[in-house]
Formats: C-alpha cells, sequence, structure tokens
C-alpha cells in the first residue's frame, strides 16, 4: 500500500479497459487545464462492453484457434463462425485491448493471451471466464436489487440452497467449476509452494480443495510433502484425475466430507484458499475454529483470498469480489488481511502475518 | 495517434478499471522477471464488475445524493435504501474506482463525479449510463449470438422495426435517450463550437439533433449564427424546451421530419452527430449525398462520432462503439476518420479534413 500508488488511487480514476488510447495524452492535459474529464467516467460506465467482448472471445475459441499461430482474417472467421458483419471489429477490438495482435491481415495471440486463453495449454486460466461469461455476468445484471436487498442473485433466487448445491447438481457445471478454481489459483499455488517454508512441516491438507492443485503444486515442488485434500465426495473423481495426471497419487489422497461437519484431516499444515469468503461471520469463524482444533502444536493454517487492503481503498479488485460475494452466497463477503489475523487470534492462533501473494490475492497464516 | 501510444497499445494490456493497485507495480516487476502477467486478462474479463458497480450507483443517485456534500456512512445508506450487509463494500468499492472519495467514515464525490453524475447539475452526463444500466448491459449479454448472426440484440428482436421505433414509442424512453445524447455530446459540442470557422458562415442546422444542444452552444458562442435542428416531430417539444431554457428561441426553429425522406433545411453548414454510425454502407452514402444536395456552393457539413484510428488498432471505445451499434442497429457501424472522407468525396465534396475532438469522439469537415 504505497502513499504514491494510493493517491494515484484516490486523485484521479484509474485507466479504463475500453480506452480512447489515441488521445489518453491530450485528455490528461486538457484534464489539468480545463478541470474535470468526463472520459474515465464514461470508460468506467461503459466498460462492460470490452470485458463482454473478452469473454465471448474466449466462449467462441477465439485463443484456442489461434493457440496453433497466426491466421488470416478469412480463415479465422470462417472457423470461429463469425457473421462478416462485424467480424472486423471484433477481432480489431481485442487489438485495441490488448488481446490479440494483428499484421497486415494476419491475427495472433499475444504471449499472454496465447499462454493462458488456449484451452489446449495447461496453463490456461480462462475456466473462471467462461463461468463469469455463462453465469455471473447476466447475475450482475441484479447488483441493484441485490445491494437494496442484500440477497444472492443467482441459481439460488430459483431455489436452490446454496450456489454450491446448484453448481455440484450439474456434472459440466462442476466440472467446469473446478477447472476454473484450479485456473485462477495455479499462480497462487505455485507462490505459496515457494514461499511458504515446507521443510519445516511434512504433512499437508487443503480444505475445499477442488481438483487439489494446491497439494499438487506443493509436493510436485516438495517431495516431502505427503496429505491430499478434502472436499465433498462428487469431487473425488476431479481430485483423483488431477493428481494422478501428476503422478502423485501415492503421496497425495482424497479425503470426503464437509468441512462443517465432518471431522477435518490431521496435517501440519492446513489450508482454506477462496473459501473464507463465500460464507458469513459466524461460518468464518466457525471454520477457523475447526482448523484451529485439528492442528497440532506449531501446526500453521494458511488461508488465501482476494484480500481487500487494510484501509479498504485501493483494492478494488478484492472489494468487487466481495460484492461477487454478494451476487454469489447468502451471507459471503471478503475482508481485510488485518479482519482475518483478528480472527486467527480469536479462536486461539498465537502467531499470524499476512504476505501478499500475486495480483489481488494475500495468504493470512496463523500459527498454532 | 502517436507511435508510442501504439506500441503501449500494443505491448500490453490496458490497465483495466478493475485493478489491484495495491500490487500494480510489482505486478509489472514480476512481468518483466517472470513472463506474462495474467492479470491484464481477469481484470478485463471480470470488468464489468466495476463497470456495473457505477452503473448502479449511478441508479441509486449515490453521486445526486453527495452532490450536497460529504455524508456519514449511516445517513447516507439509510438515505439511498442500501441493505447494510454490502453497503460498505459497495461505497468502498467505488472509492477504490475513483468515483467517491473517503475521510474517516464521510463519503463524498470526487471533483468529476460531483461535476458529471449529479443530476441536479446542468453539466450532469448520466444519461447515456442510466441508458446502458437499463438497456445496454443486458442486451450485451447477447453479444456472442449477435456476433455469429450479424442480428441486433436489442428491442428489435422483439418486434420493433428499428430501435428509434422503441425508443420514441416511450415518452420515458425517448425523454432519457434524448437527454442521455445530450450528456456524451456537450463537451464535443463546446469543442466544435470553439474550433470550427463559423465567423465565415451565418446559418447551421444540425440533423437528428435531438435537444438540440448542438446549435444551442454553437448559437451561445456566436451570436451571428442562426438556424436550428431537424429530427422527428415527436422530439419538438423537447428540443423547443432546451432551446428556450437557454434563451435561443428568436434564433433556433426545429425542422420536423425524417432526414431520409423530407427535404433537408437549407443553411450553410449542416452536421451530423453521432448519426452516421446507426445507419449501414447504402443509408449512410444516401445522408452524406443527401447534405452534399442541400448544402451551397462553399458550404460544409461536420459529421462527428468516435472514428476509429485509421490503422484500427488503438481506439478501442470506437471499436466498441461499432459493436453496440450491431447490439443496436439492424446495419449500424462506425468507421474511421479515413472511411468518412473517402466517402465524402465520393459524394462530391471537394475538400474535406478530420480533426480529432474530445475523448474517442473526432470530427469529419467536409466542403462543397
Amino acid at each position: 500500500m504505497t502513499s504514491p500508488g494510493r493517491t494515484d488511487a484516490l486523485d484521479r480514476p484509474p485507466r479504463m479497459a475500453v480506452g480512447w488510447p489515441a488521445s489518453n495524452e491530450e485528455d490528461v492535459v486538457e484534464d489539468a487545464t480545463h478541470g474535470p474529464d468526463p472520459g474515465p467516467i464514461m470508460q468506467l460506465g461503459l466498460g462492460f462492453w470490452g470485458s463482454k467482448t473478452l469473454l465471448s472471445a474466449i466462449e467462441l475459441g477465439v485463443f484456442t484457434e489461434l493457440g496453433g499461430g497466426p491466421e488470416r482474417f478469412d480463415a479465422l472467421t470462417g472457423r470461429l463462425g463469425l457473421h462478416e458483419r462485424s467480424a472486423r471489429d471484433f477481432l480489431d477490438g481485442l487489438v485495441a485491448l490488448g488481446m490479440l495482435e494483428r499484421d497486415g491481415d494476419r491475427y495472433a495471440n499475444t504471449p499472454s493471451t496465447d499462454l493462458f486463453l488456449d484451452r489446449n495449454k495447461p496453463s490456461y486460466i480462462g475456466g473462471m471466464l467462461e463461468m463469469a461469461n455463462a453465469r455471473l455476468y447476466g447475475f450482475w445484471g441484479s447488483l441493484t436489487e441485490a445491494l437494496r436487498t442484500g440477497q444472492a442473485q443467482n441459481e439460488t433466487k430459483h431455489g436452490a440452497a446454496n450456489p454450491f448445491e446448484a453448481i455440484y447438481a450439474d456434472p459440466a457445471t462442476l466440472a467446469g467449476f473446478l477447472k476454473a478454481m484450479t485456473g485462477i489459483s495455479r499462480g497462487i499455488a505455485l507462490a505459496i509452494a515457494d514461499r511458504f517454508p515446507w521443510a519445516d512441516h511434512e504433512t499437508y491438507f487443503d480444505l475445499g480443495t477442488a481438483q487439489g492443485d494446491m497439494p499438487v503444486q506443493v509436493a510436485l515442488a516438495h517431495p516431502h510433502i505427503s496429505g491430499g485434500g478434502m472436499d465433498l465426495p462428487v469431487v473425488a473423481p476431479h481430485f483423483e484425475a488431477h493428481v494422478a495426471a501428476n503422478g502423485l497419487t501415492d503421496r497425495l489422497r482424497f479425503e470426503p466430507g464437509s468441512f462443517f461437519t465432518d471431522p477435518l484431516p490431521r496435517a501440519d499444515v492446513l489450508s482454506m484458499g477462496h473459501i473464507l469468503h463465500d460464507w458469513n461471520l459466524e461460518e468464518k469463524m466457525t471454520l477457523l475454529s475447526r482448523a484451529y482444533d485439528a492442528l497440532p502444536e506449531g501446526g500453521a493454517l494458511i488461508v488465501f483470498d482476494s484480500m481487500i487492503d487494510d484501509e479498504r481503498r485501493r483494492n478494488a479488485f478484492g472489494l468487487m469480489m466481495s460484492l461477487n460475494m454478494l451476487i454469489e452466497t447468502p451471507g459471503g463477503f471478503d475482508y481485510t488481511g488485518a479482519d482475518c489475523q483478528r480472527w486467527m487470534r480469536e479462536v486461539g492462533f498465537r502467531e499470524t502475518r499476512v504476505e501478499h501473494l500475486v495480483g489481488p490475492d494475500s495468504m493470512a497464516v496463523g500459527i498454532k
């Protein structure tokens, strides 16, 4: 939270996705000489244009199609099944948004979109954005109602007891959700595998593990670590397939159950990633308390989420993620690193710390 | 279109609305040392979160409520009718997005949001964003279908012959639309009043004039100019009210009619602002040709829109606006300044030029 950065965030709106770069510099000058510039307001307000354009590009498989190399306009639009009317505006729009490159008539992925948005690459992180396109974009259309009522606006509006019941009920939705979680957590898993003092511990279980990418990345980086992941029974085949694909079946096992009602696995280290923000305060405290009870003396709990900065004025993504919990859950909300450390101490952890990981995510570590 | 700017747009994705400023600098460093950063992709893909948050804030009247000065959290949320669950995340999110300021427990508009998003100020530009919130956000949810079929996804999907028939059919929608057009065109109107050589001309008519803010701003700045605006008859009372409010009834009159089928008013200067992009190429040529025929020798036509940069790789807003024409119209599309000059010369204009105005908007001027 450097104060230059904070000043930046307060004194002028951040630059928007759908900008008008041709005149940005001029605008800044005009801004200084002729008072406030409406540009940033219009760009944020209409920012859903650029956002939905990328989501549709992922849905249409643009980046997967270009994963094989650059393609000419006609061949590309033909294979993507794009109507001629707006195909060029769509692709050139992706160029202007920095998601594609264009050389003459040939379109190509950028290094980033080639690595992260080609479904055929293991580094694909588009699952979360596929879910955003298929579910969240529409649900967020009811944000105003959510803000007035405090009620979720997703499948639960139509009878599901909680979003997971709805997501877990349909095999295709479940598979997509679990892959999505792996996609958005991969960079975090690598950071934790790299920065946490694993040498001091031998066993590790991840709670609400989905495909189990957290234990997989930790086990791959630290051959002395064994353990596994806990999630609802329906998740088992997805976990076992991912672990087997990484050749870790001998060291990582699946523990079926609910982290609210079933005994938690015994291990030196437990983690909850993108879990705590799904639940209300009472449920959060229950989860932290159950983790504390399951740990041995000297054991550690790792909690990570898109933690909001302690002053609640800089991590816009963390604050928007909390509004996403409003849209998606009955009582979930995101929180600051200070909140998480306070809760950890309330349930008994004697030592706590917070470390920034990657992007909007930070981890809080509690030592019993 | 400076090449540094272009390089910027090509080499790295633009900074997104929903950023994680707390770690942006670190990410840039990591980016340089550890290869591609997925952050910009996730921020663009989830950019609709920040966008819809601003749109809901405008709908809820946050900036109008704060137009009277800073307010404490409890008083503000009470008056806005916000449920306690997410009120603080919502308001702090607006702080992090640069749309509000916060001092202790008191929230305040920024200079920009106070000027442009308080409905009680004449400088209000929120009309377009109110329409985006009420109509476009939902329609854009069908962008993928639009890209595959080339078909509009707004009210016309359910029977309206064209979006204007739908918009003009409902008095409230019409009033909102006309105000919205004035809001987004105000800065442009001031720029054209300031930069066009009005001293060389005496009469001016704006085609598709809505509330008539273009002729109003020009007439206010140039007492020797008279003329008015043309639009469909239903628009008359809105035009006349705006002109009367500006004390210009003696110099500006309303010409009822369709610019496709009725005779165009005779004037030294004609303009079409945010009009040409609504129509397909044949209709565009018809409008340019009719304007040419109506002008005297030496007369000028001013066309302005969010013109796409000639290389179609920098003005993301102009390209997104063209996709918005896909969503909103049967055949409309945006275009480059080079396209517009070529079309103008095809219908007979002997001299043409393009000048950047403000934000994403440029004007093309054709001299007969």
